[in-house]
């Protein structure tokens, strides 16, 4: 059924430990979040399998790893000195600030933080507020030695456009993946992990000729919105897609459609797949008045490589256009936890919290519990399980004889663990002889069913279970 | 052998896509480097065999992944804020910067950058340089509102302490990993991805009991120091302990041991491992006076918390040790890279450029070749193979064609793909009848030696030799 509000997965986070908010223990720091043991787990497991169907599962693509920090005239050329703003308006008297574009009222009302009471102040005019964090680089103070930390990964790809092409012989079309850390100061962070200040991207720069630009946007559009559903297991009923209108695009883009998911805050954006043209490429090149560049660029005075493709069948030097398939991983994180969230009434009246979660994002595949804590052959038995389940180094298996069955099946279910394996008196031969020595009992998390299983067929039983399907 | 020179490897990174500058296209920015599509690949597969090793294979660790940029307070009580300094001094004459601890003489010599030629410039005494990045949060420009990029990955698992033992439950001992991105304002950054401004750690916190700290030390040391060995191929003859003398310690280390490296650029830390006793925790936790820390320790104004552990058999809240392995990424896919690389002689007087790396470390695992590349049935099974191999998922595949098939091997052989899949004529039943149909050619980077292998068995042939061994 999904979760009702964001409270519910606010709570459920904090709790079992997928994600606290940063610096916590000092009043925290706005807009930055710290994944716990098992948000790293799921976080990590989304970032794997998004890796594996964008760049291993295709013949067309390289993935990336570039730096946070980076040259300034990276962030000129891109555009973001100038225009990655938001409008801001000072209260005259309370001195606060906000952001102009988000208010109601033409003088401030209040500033919750600085005046608990009402505001009346005058505004001043708007002002342009850069959204990148600065930086002072190397030991000398001087005005020049600064860098920004990357607002996207993007920039990234592009200015290594020629550095892949020369390094892996790639031919058009082909695509740059990479997944990494960004930095926008948000003047009003908000909705838990949906807008921060430090987020991760799952970003591709997919290079083409112009002319084939069309076909592959509307390729990666249904691919990613199907990725969503299957891989990550959102529902169909909470996606959409919002064509860009004309008059919302930036200048450079030819059109953008976003993937939207139905949060409880509301139907915000997920992903977004934009037809950037050659303007990226266009804007990082040198040599650009020898390039036919369509997109409307700043002359570029500092770039030392032309960033283009010398095209063969008609002999000359082209400058690829892109389509950029842009998703948060905290988003996809919080649109997984929120769809997987479930409260269910059970027959005897209680409720049980489950996270629905795809086993293979699942952060414990495996729980080993013994029936009896004070048995010594039950417990030495569940935890030669759980090493033997460990051992294979596929999936998290974790221990658990901290409390009564019921209650460690409850456990984990909360945290989405698919499979429990219980060790009983069965298992160590010791009820009467029904054929079920050396037999464990697997419960399914969504069914709630148990099934008898050999403890020497248990690893494959559980592994043909997780592992996502191909195809 | 192992590479001879920095530039061999530097060289090769670039040219095969390991590594780049950054932000090369506007001239760099020093100390940052991007990692190109082998080099994400080899990082990748580093970072999740340490995790899989420390993490996985463990019963007695979580993870974490907590944010980069942290609230000012944590770097006051770390000490990083009074400590975490480099001492300069300032030219008067050309106004140069230097590190006065690496300075040979008394008076500027010169500044290569600034002065091509020689400065006998007065140098300033020296002053404290604080390496913490520094930036504005948030759209008020307060003197406040500022917050530090993390040097060290270490400081966000202290802060989380009581995070995670209220959500895991876990008893002394036990440990929390994080893998994560780094930064210092280095004055010198140097010698390629060894000494950069933003890189990247493998951290553990492991709380114990004080009494226990001296033997899980000296077991991290051991186990460590083997994996780097067993799992990342470093030969013990390059490797080696640098017991930290007394008088170089911290002051809240009881101990520090260094797993050292022999790079081509000398003997130097590739790993720490220290015993911080009770100064991170004690440093962090409120109500200070009513815990018995030994460590000196600031007194903590700001902390919520109490970073303690409920002590059941002694009935008190104490205040954990902590041991600390620490490992560089970069410094570890360079240790790697400096490792396998290797030129060998081959008996027609060429010379071949081997990386002898683990396959489980390997960026590509398998490459299929087809031995022609005009003959489509040979084309066309080889890219059946290549696809076959990719959709299990495991393995990172690559199809390559545009060369003669002693070249391909080459360029296999050069970015230490373990196996060529080559499919020839006899692959496809146009040899005569040899009994060799639906077999290929599985070559061996190592000895080149080649092996016939049916095609319907090639999966588990490549797999049981990439996985890495268990024990």
């Amino acid at each position: 059924m999904a979760a009702q509000t964001l409270d519910q997965i606010v709570s459920l986070c904090k709790r079992r430990g997928f994600i606290f908010p940063g610096s916590e223990i000092y009043g925290g720091l706005q807009g930055t979040f710290d994944y716990g043991p098992l948000g790293v787990e799921l976080k990590n497991n989304l970032k794997r399998l998004w890796w594996q169907h964008n760049v291993y599962d295709r013949d067309d693509m390289e993935g990336l790893d570039s730096a946070i920090l980076m040259n300034r005239w990276v962030w000129y050329y891109s555009g973001h000195e100038d225009t990655f703003v938001d409008p801001l308006v000072d209260c005259k008297l309370c001195k606060g600030r906000f952001r102009a574009d988000k208010l109601q009222e033409a003088s401030c009302l209040k500033h919750p933080k600085l005046h608990p009471g009402e505001c009346e102040g005058e505004l001043t005019e708007p002002r342009p507020f850069n959204m990148m964090f600065k930086t002072q680089v190397g030991p000398v103070p001087d005005p020049e030695s600064f860098a920004y930390l990357r607002p996207e990964t993007a920039q990234g790809i592009f200015i290594n456009f020629k550095n892949v092409l020369d390094s892996t012989g790639r031919k058009l079309p082909f695509g740059v993946a990479q997944i990494g850390k960004a930095f926008r100061n948000e003047v009003t962070p908000r909705n838990f992990v949906f807008r921060t200040r430090e987020f991760e991207q799952m970003e591709i720069e997919y290079f083409c000729r112009p002319g084939e630009d069309e076909a592959i946007h509307e390729a990666f559009i249904k691919d990613h919105l199907e990725w969503w559903i299957k891989v990550c297991g959102l529902s169909p009923d909470r996606l959409s897609l919002y064509e860009v209108p004309p008059h919302e695009l930036a200048h450079y883009s030819k059109r953008t459609v976003d993937i939207m998911y139905r949060y409880p805050i509301g139907t915000e954006e997920l992903e977004g797949i934009a037809n950037r043209t050659d303007f990226d490429l266009g804007s990082h090149t040198r040599d650009q008045d020898k390039l036919q560049i369509t997109a409307k660029v700043k002359k570029n005075e500092h770039s030392t490589e032309r960033l283009t493709y010398f095209d063969q069948a008609s002999n000359r030097h082209i400058v690829p256009y892109v389509i950029e398939p842009s998703a948060g991983v905290d988003r996809g994180v919080l649109a997984i936890l929120c769809e997987a969230y479930d409260e269910e009434r059970l027959d005897n009246g209680e409720t049980r919290v489950v996270l629905r979660l795809k086993p293979a994002l699942a952060p414990i595949k495996v729980a080993v519990l013994p029936l009896k804590k004070n048995e010594p052959q039950i417990v030495e038995t569940a935890k030669r399980i759980k090493r033997m389940l460990q051992e294979a180094g596929e999936f998290r298996t974790v221990y658990d004889d901290t409390a009564g069955i019921g209650k460690l099946y409850r456990r984990q279910d909360e945290i989405g663990t698919p499979f429990c394996v219980t060790v009983d008196f069965d298992t160590i031969g010791r009820a009467e002889d029904n054929g079920l020595k050396d037999t464990v009992t697997v419960r399914d998390r969504d069914t709630m069913k148990q099934e008898r299983v050999p403890i020497k067929e248990l690893y494959n039983y559980i592994r043909e279970r997780i592992m996502p399907k191909k195809g």
